[in-house]
C-alpha cells in the first residue's frame, strides 16, 4: 500500500501549519513537499516556519528543504495555504499542469465551474470538475476550494433546515483571532476588547459563498440557494473557534423538537461516511443553556463537527440559535484534507499511481 | 451652598464601587451614608468591601462605618445597588419612608408607576413620580430606575429613529464582565472564550425595558413602543462596555447620511443638558471602519456617551450597526446619577433642605 | 484480566473531572464510584457537576449516583481531588479502613510518614507506606501525596542538577488560573491583569514540598534538601500551565551544555518507566529563544512532560531558565494516577484482587 | 505667556501618539510639528496614524500634516519615539542643529555624556549637558534618554534603598504587550500565554541602565553603581503596566518597616517637586496583601507613580517586593515630558523666546 504524495503550497503560513498538523499519520495521504514564499525557500522547514501552533513541528518535516513557489514539483495532490494574490494565477496553473488542488484560498471560490465544497453538505458539487475539465481543458487536474472559516458553521446548520423551506439567514460572528493567521490580529487591538469588523469582505463572502454552498447542482452549474442572508462579522479575543448567533426564518415552521430532531439524525451525504477526516457526526445539538462555547467545544469530533445550541424562538425571525466550529481545523485545513478524501474515494487520484486504489480503505462508506 | 447627603445601598458591590467613584467631588451630592449586607455591616468600607475598581477607595468613605440594610438613616437621596432579592421590600420601604430611591436594581423597572428613565430619551417620565405618589400614598419620596446595561446603548441609538417609525430591531450582544458583578464571572468560564448566554432573564429584559423605555407617557401610563424587538446576549472576555449589533427596520426608511445625521444632532430632552453627569453630546457616530471597540469607547464622554458605528445597509431588515456604552457607567451607576440630577433640577429635593435651591447651578441648562 | 476499580473523591469539582477525564479508557483502573458533598450526593453526575473542561463528561459517568462524603464504599483505589478542610480527616479514615488513597490535597503531605510522590525523583519514597502502616495500625491501606502544582516543574528540572549540588533556588512563577479551581479566580480579578499573590501559602509550599520531595529517604525519615529554596508566585491570565523562572545556584557549576545534557538525558527512576501515564521524556529542553510557553507547550507528552528553556547565566546565582507543566494534569490529578500506577507496579493492589496481577502488562519496565 | 513649541519625532507609531495624548493641555509645551516616516509625510495626521490608545486623536493635531524625518522644523522641543536605527543619526543631529532632544528610544541611553534621567533619581545628571555640550560643540542643543520601560519601577524602587547599601537585585519582570509598540506582539503569541522573552536585549537594558541610573555623577562621569543587578524578562497578556518581582540584598540589612518607611517618604530631588507631569508621590506601598495589580495600579498618579507592595524576607537574598508602573506613561513619554520639564525648569530653553521665561510657574517648587 502506498500513500498519496501531497504539496502544501504556503506551507510555512498558519494554515499550511495546520495541514502538516493534521495530516501526520494521515492514513492515505504522505506530506512530499513543502512550497513556500521566497523569503522561506531554500530553507529547511525547521528554518523558516516561525511554528504558531501547540508544541513544534513534526519531526517528518522539520529537515524538508522549502521549495519555492514556482518550482516544479510531482505530488499529485496540493493543498494550497495560499494568500489570494499568489493563488490567483499558481493554482490554476497547478490544475493545468495536472495536480489536483484543494484550495482554503478565497481566490477562485466564486468561479462557477469551481466547486465550494462542504463534503457533507454538497459532495455531488464535485460534478463541477467535469465542467472545468472540459472548459479549461483541463485533463488530470482539478481546483477544488473549501468556503471562508465563518460561513461554515452556517451552512452546517442549516443545511438540515433546508427540508422546512429557509428564506431568511440573520448571522451575526464572533471570530477567532487564528483566523486572521500569522502575525494576524496585533494583541493591541484585540486584548481585552472586540472589533466589530473583518476585513476582505468577510460579510460578503459569508452571504455569496453561503448562496453557493447551499445551492443546488443542475446541469453544469450550480443554482444559487434563494434564501436572503445577512452577515454581521465581529473579533474577539478567543485563540480558535468561530461562533456564529443565527437566527432564520422558515417558510414550513417546525418546532423546535423538529428542528432539533433534523440536526441529531443528520449526516449528510453518504459519500462522506467512514472517510478518516469526516467526524461521527457533522454536528451535535448541545442541551445546555450555555452552550457551544468557542474554547469547551471547538474540538468536538477532532475539530471537524459543528456544535450547535440554545435554540429558542426570535421575536423578528422564527428562530434563533447558536453553532460552532473550529475555524482552522473545519473551517479551513480539514476541510481541504476532508475534500480530498472525497476524491480519492471516488477514483480521483487513481490515474496517477496504480498502487493507490490497493490502499486498504480508500472508499468512504466501506 | 450644602450639598444633599446621599445613602448607598450594597455599598461594598461592584456597582455601588462605582457609585463611590463617581461621587467623589460632585457638585451636588456628597456620600452620607453607606449601607451594606449583615456580613459588612459595622466594620468600616475599607475593611468591609474588597475593592474591584482601579486604585483604592476614596479617602472619604475609607474609615465610614457600613450601615445594616435595615438600619434608618437620614439622607434624602440613596442611591441602591441591591441585589434583586432584598431590593424586592428594602427599596419600596424607603420610598414610603419619604427617601428618593434612584436604584440600579432590576426589581421594580417593570412596574407600572415606576420610571425607567434614561433622561436623554424620557426624560418626561418623571411625571409617574406622581402617579406613584398618589397610588401608593408616598409623600417626599420616590422611586426611580434606571434600565438593565445591554439595553441602554440600543436605545439610545434607536431613539433618534424614532422619527423613521422604528418596527422592528434585532440586537445581538457581546457583554463585557463586569456586567455580572463581583465575584461574577469566573475566570474558567471566560478565558479565551465566549458564553452565548447571559443569566437572569437578561434577554427578556432588553424587549420588555426597551419597549418601557422608548414608549410614551399618556395620562398615567407609559404606551409601550410598539416595535418587534429580540436580544440575543453573549459574554465576552472584556472588562467592560457592552457592544450591540443592532439591525433595524423603519418605517420611513431614510438614507443612511440622514441616519448619521439624526444621531449626530440628536441632544435629547433639553432638561438634561447642563446636568453635572450629561456627556456633552449623548451619542458619537464613528466613522472609523471598525469602531467602536470597547476598550477604545468605552470612556467616551467620561463614560457617559454612546458610541455607534458601521452603519450598512442590512439584506434582512432594513440597516444594520454597532453601539457600545459603558455597562457600569452610564448603564448602572452613572445613569442612576443622572437620574437623580435631574430630580434635583427640577426641585424635588427642595422639601428636604431649603440651603440645597442655594447651590449654584443647581438646574440643568443654566 | 480486571481493572482495579477506583473511587474519585471530591468528583465534581475541577480537579475531581480532571481525574475522570484522564482515567477514561485507563488501561488499569476504571471508575466505579463518585464521592461528592452534601450538596451533589444522591444526584447523577451529569446533574451535579458544571463541567469545566472541555467537551462534556464522558458517558461512562454521566449517570453515576454521587456518593455522600462518608458512604463506605468499595473500591481499593481512591484519588481524592478533596479541598483541604474535609480531606484532614477522612483521608486517613479511608486509609485506616483499608483504601490506597492517592491524595491532591495539602492536608497531609507534610506528615513525615506521608510520601509527597514525584515518580521519576523520587519513587523510593514509596518506603514510607511501611512506616505509615507500622506507626498507625494501617493494613492494606496508605495515603500517598502528590505536591502543590508549583513546585512540580520546579522540582522536576532540579532533579537532575542534583549531582552539580544545588545550594540555591530562587523561583518566579507565572500561573494559570486552573489552579485555583472553579469557580476560583474572578474573571474581574484577572482579565487584563497579574496579581503578585496567591492564596493558601503558596510560597511557603513550595518551599516545605521542594525540600521534602527532592530529599532522600534514610531509614523512616526523608532527610531534607539542604538547599535554600524560595519562591515568589504570581497568577496569570492563563488558563492552564505553570511556568516558573527559576535562579540556581550550584555548587560545582558546570558549563551550559552539561546541564542541558542532564536534563536531555535524565529518565527517573527505572521504576517509573513504561508506566502507563509516564511521559517518553520527563523533562524536554527546548532550544528556541522563547519557550516554554504556557499555551504551546503544557500539553507536552500529553501533559505529563516538563518544558524547559532559556537556560543562561544569572548574575546574582550562577544560571537561570524557564520551565513549565501542566498544572491540572502533571502537577494534579495526572500524577495522583501515576502514583498509583507505581503502587500497583509494585504490588500494593494484588492483595484486594487475585485477577489484578492477571492483567497483561500491570508492571513498569515490561 | 507663551508656550515652547514641540516636535514629536515618530509621531504616528505607539509612543509618538502617548506623546501627543499627554501633551494635550500641557501647561508649558504645545505641539507644533509632527514627524513621521516616509510613508506618513505630507499626509494629515488623522490620516496618517493609526491611532491605538483609547478614543481618537485629539482635534489639535488631526489635521496637522505629519513632515518627512529629515525636515528642518522650528520647535526648540523636539520628543523623539523613533525607533532605534533612525534614532542613531536623526537625534545627535537635531542637537547638533540646536534643538533640545529629549528621547525615548535606545539608541544612545549609554553613551557616557547623555544623561539617562529619572528625574526624581538623578536629576543631577543633566549636568552632563555641559559636558556633552563641550565635547560635541552643541550650543544651545541637548539630547538627553529616558530608560527601557522595565528597569524604571526597579529603580524607582531601589533609590530610596540606596541608604541601606543596595548590593544586589534580582529581578523578574511581567511587562505589558504595549511595550513592544503596535503592532508589535501578534494576538496568537500572546492570549492565553506567556512568552519567557523579551527581545532587543532587554535584560541587559535592565542591568546596565540600572547601574547608570542609579550612578552618581563625579566630576564628568557618572559612575556607576555597584550592585550586582540581574533581569528575567516576560511578557504576559496586559495592555499596560509592567510588574517587577525583586528580590533585594542589603548590606545595612533594615527592618520592613524600615523599608516601607523610606519608600513612603521619598519625594525625590526637590528639583522635581511642582513639576506638571510630577505626581505627587513617585512611589505608592500598597499594604493590601495582592498588590501592586497593573490594571488597578497603572493610573496611580496618573501613570507616573510606581506603586509597591508585598515586602516580604526572600529566603535567598534579603527582601522580596513588587513594584509596577505604567510602561508607556511613566516607563516612556510621560517620563520624557517630566524630564523636558525639568530642563525648562532649569531654564535650558530660555535662549529660544525670552517670553518663555514670563510663563506662569515654570519652575519647578514654587
Amino acid at each position: 500500500m502506498r500513500k498519496i504524495k501531497v504539496a502544501i503550497l504556503g506551507a510555512t503560513g498558519a494554515v499550511g501549519q495546520r495541514f502538516i498538523q493534521l495530516l501526520e499519520n494521515h492514513p492515505w495521504f504522505e506530506i512530499h513537499e513543502l512550497i513556500g514564499s521566497d523569503r522561506s525557500a531554500g530553507r529547511t522547514y525547521a528554518e523558516a516556519a516561525r511554528w504558531v501552533l501547540d508544541g513544534s513541528p513534526p519531526s517528518t518535516v522539520r529537515d524538508k528543504t522549502v521549495l519555492p513557489l514556482d518550482a516544479d514539483f510531482e505530488s499529485p495532490l496540493v493543498f494550497s495555504a495560499l494568500p489570494k494574490e499568489p493563488a490567483v494565477e499558481r493554482e490554476p496553473a497547478l490544475a493545468a499542469a495536472g495536480h489536483i488542488v484543494c484550495t482554503n484560498a478565497s481566490a477562485h471560490r466564486m468561479e462557477t465551474d469551481v466547486p465550494l465544497l462542504l463534503p457533507e453538505v454538497n459532495a455531488d458539487h464535485v460534478g463541477l470538475i467535469e465542467v472545468q475539465r472540459r472548459k479549461r481543458g483541463w485533463t488530470t487536474g482539478a481546483l477544488i476550494a473549501n468556503s471562508n472559516c465563518t460561513v461554515m458553521p452556517a451552512v452546517m446548520s442549516l443545511a438540515p433546515l433546508r427540508v422546512f423551506g429557509v428564506e431568511k439567514v440573520h448571522a451575526v460572528s464572533m471570530q477567532a483571532i487564528s483566523g486572521a493567521g500569522y502575525p494576524g490580529v496585533p494583541s493591541l487591538d484585540i486584548l481585552d476588547n472586540v472589533i466589530p469588523y473583518i476585513g476582505g469582505s468577510e460579510e460578503e463572502k459569508f452571504q455569496e459563498e453561503a448562496h453557493k454552498m447551499l445551492g443546488s447542482l443542475e446541469g453544469d452549474e450550480v443554482v444559487e440557494f434563494p434564501a436572503m442572508v445577512g452577515a454581521a462579522c465581529n473579533r474577539v479575543p478567543v485563540v480558535d473557534g468561530h461562533l456564529v448567533v443565527i437566527s432564520v426564518g422558515l417558510r414550513d415552521k417546525p418546532s423546535m423538537d423538529e428542528i432539533i430532531d433534523a440536526w441529531d439524525s443528520y449526516r449528510g451525504s453518504s459519500d462522506v461516511i467512514g472517510l478518516p477526516s469526516a467526524p461521527e457526526q457533522p454536528l451535535y445539538y448541545l442541551h445546555e443553556h450555555d452552550r457551544p462555547q468557542p474554547r469547551r467545544d471547538r474540538n468536538a469530533g477532532k475539530g471537524m463537527s459543528t456544535s450547535i445550541g440554545r435554540l429558542r424562538p426570535c421575536p423578528i425571525l422564527d428562530y434563533k440559535y447558536a453553532a460552532l466550529s473550529h475555524n482552522t481545523i473545519r473551517g479551513a485545513a480539514g476541510c481541504s484534507i476532508l475534500n480530498a478524501e472525497l476524491l480519492a474515494s471516488k477514483g480521483y487520484f487513481d490515474v496517477f499511481e496504480s498502487t493507490v486504489t490497493e490502499a486498504a480503505g480508500m472508499s468512504a462508506g466501506d
